[in-house]
């Protein structure tokens, strides 16, 4: 039986929904927690209470420090006290990052954490990591993400041996700036199946199982890709509504429509891991739907059961890494 | 009557798709003047000879040693000798840039030139530079880039008072990386229209006459933007095939389909300037049409009516720069 806290009171669309969206994700093997205020509406889940709230808009660091009762804290410190496995937000991604480094701490070892998403590329599903979780990275680092995003490939994705690319500008070697041509040095030199370097254009196409960069590059891009993929089928739908012929075909389309949008539906994946700590959290969209919600604790609990934490402890204790001494991150 | 030296060995294509765009954007005005190997088709334009041909593939600063009389280095050697205004490659962009750099020189306290490529955003044509002519760059250097897209911006995109952004992961100023978050208060502090940071979500939404970035993630930016639409559309052709209902829709919407591909066909632009030396080039896309070569050339000549180059000189020279001696950047 997994327990996952789930913070009632982040997200944009209000508790009701996060509520709903746990409550869905209920099963004999998972069993969420909610975290939120007394007095909330809970369907019958067990609340842990928490009076405070950390806003979508509130500066990380102050807000986490100044809110120690907020909902989102308080289902982080339920991992770090063993009350559940696993943490749920869909609120302040910085919040959540500054959080998770309190409650749940590093891993031996980890410089920083990476929030690794997933991208439903057209070859399947990769992970895309660093995705945001800190703006400036070394060599190192990517070394690292490197390493956590073969775990999770190996154990939420199911694949064996994963392919291992570096985000770059180009796929000789040589082609890069300094951070990738320094990371692509150790990375070639490491005892992953790293295949060289990608290139924006092939991050939706596939090719890599997993995608590795800093978090500045992962978050722009990631931003980008939504963005771009958002706005296209908008333009497309205004182009087909233009005319009455088109409107007529935009009927019978309709149907491969909803295939292609629920296929690129980030909903679908519910949410990013923050790997790297020494429990397992899980990010939601902010604007996470019920749906969302649901497969992000489901995502949780599958990390949960295939030790994704154990298995990166392992990994990362194993590695000969050249690091320096680990510092603390700051969030923004 | 504006001359521009085609150099008629670059790109995917072969000469006769160049040769033909070339002839394609002469007019009363534009004179278009090809360089290329002796016995050359020409189409009855005139012919600069040029034995030597560098490939796509080569690394470019050797290949521009090694070849001085490439087709590539004397067409840009025709800008700097003064026997055309400007430059049009759809050859080796590396190549292309080291050549520039030798053949044209950058102009007086620009520390590293910027690719400025026109992005068809939803709201109207936007400028992103630095789009890749270096891999690392400094605050002040995207200071620079920031003007020199204000140039363009008014001069080709004729857009009075541009409005500028910094690309970066978050709106709020403090949010970026070290390097954006340096360049931040650098245009704050600085005359431009600067109007703080956005996302990648909003690149092809619009909402930026000149989207501020230094040429790794910009590269990386625009092939994920380029990428993306290709597999999107593509992905969207194989579910509408997919089924007979589909198909019959397919049809109907075929139209507005392709309007949709010409709004947003690179080729339009016809290709990216190289911003920041004494002398215009535009670099053509290495898959180039027919179409695309004609349209660069007649950017090139466009860039030159407006004099790009000297409105460039005149406000680089007027800004007080907080730079360095200037560095000579190697191009990758």
């Amino acid at each position: 039986m997994i327990r996952v806290a789930v913070d009632a009171m982040g997200g944009d669309r209000g508790p009701e929904e996060i509520v709903t969206g746990a409550l869905d994700a209920r099963s004999d093997d998972v069993v969420p927690l909610l975290v939120g205020p007394a007095g909330l509406d809970t369907h019958g889940l067990e609340l842990i209470e928490a009076p405070d709230v950390i806003a979508m808009d509130e500066k990380p660091t102050e807000a986490v420090r100044a809110k120690p009762n907020s909902s989102l804290v308080t289902a982080c410190r339920a991992v770090g006290a063993g009350r559940a496995q696993a943490v749920v937000s869909a609120g302040n991604t910085g919040a959540m990052l500054a959080a998770c480094l309190l409650e749940l701490r590093r891993l031996p070892g980890v410089r920083r954490p990476a929030i690794a998403v997933t991208i439903p590329s057209r070859t399947g599903a990769s992970v895309l990591l660093d995705s945001g979780a800190n703006a400036d990275a070394r060599p190192e680092d990517l070394l690292q993400f490197a390493h956590m995003g073969a775990v999770f490939a190996e154990e939420i994705l199911d694949v064996p041996n994963p392919e291992i690319r570096l985000l770059s500008i180009g796929e000789e070697p040589e082609k890069g700036n300094q951070l990738t041509l320094e990371a692509h040095a150790l990375l070639a030199e490491s005892d992953l199946n790293f295949r060289g370097n990608t290139e924006g254009r092939d991050l939706l196409r596939g090719g890599a199982d997993v995608v590795v960069t800093d978090g500045f590059t992962g978050n722009v891009a990631l931003k980008l890709l939504e963005g771009t993929i958002k706005n296209l089928l908008d333009a497309f739908r205004e182009e087909i509504t233009a005319t009455t012929r088109g409107k007529l075909g935009g009927l019978l389309i309709r149907p491969a429509a909803r295939r292609l949008r629920e296929r690129l539906d980030p909903d679908t994946y519910g949410g990013a891991y923050l790997l790297g700590l020494r429990g397992l959290a899980v990010i939601a969209h902010g604007n996470s739907s019920q749906r969302a919600i649901a497969n992000a604790v489901r995502l949780a609990a599958r990390g949960v059961d295939h030790d994704v934490v154990g298995r990166l402890a392992e990994r990362l204790g194993n590695t000969v890494l050249k690091s320096g001494p680990s510092t603390t991150p700051t969030p923004t």
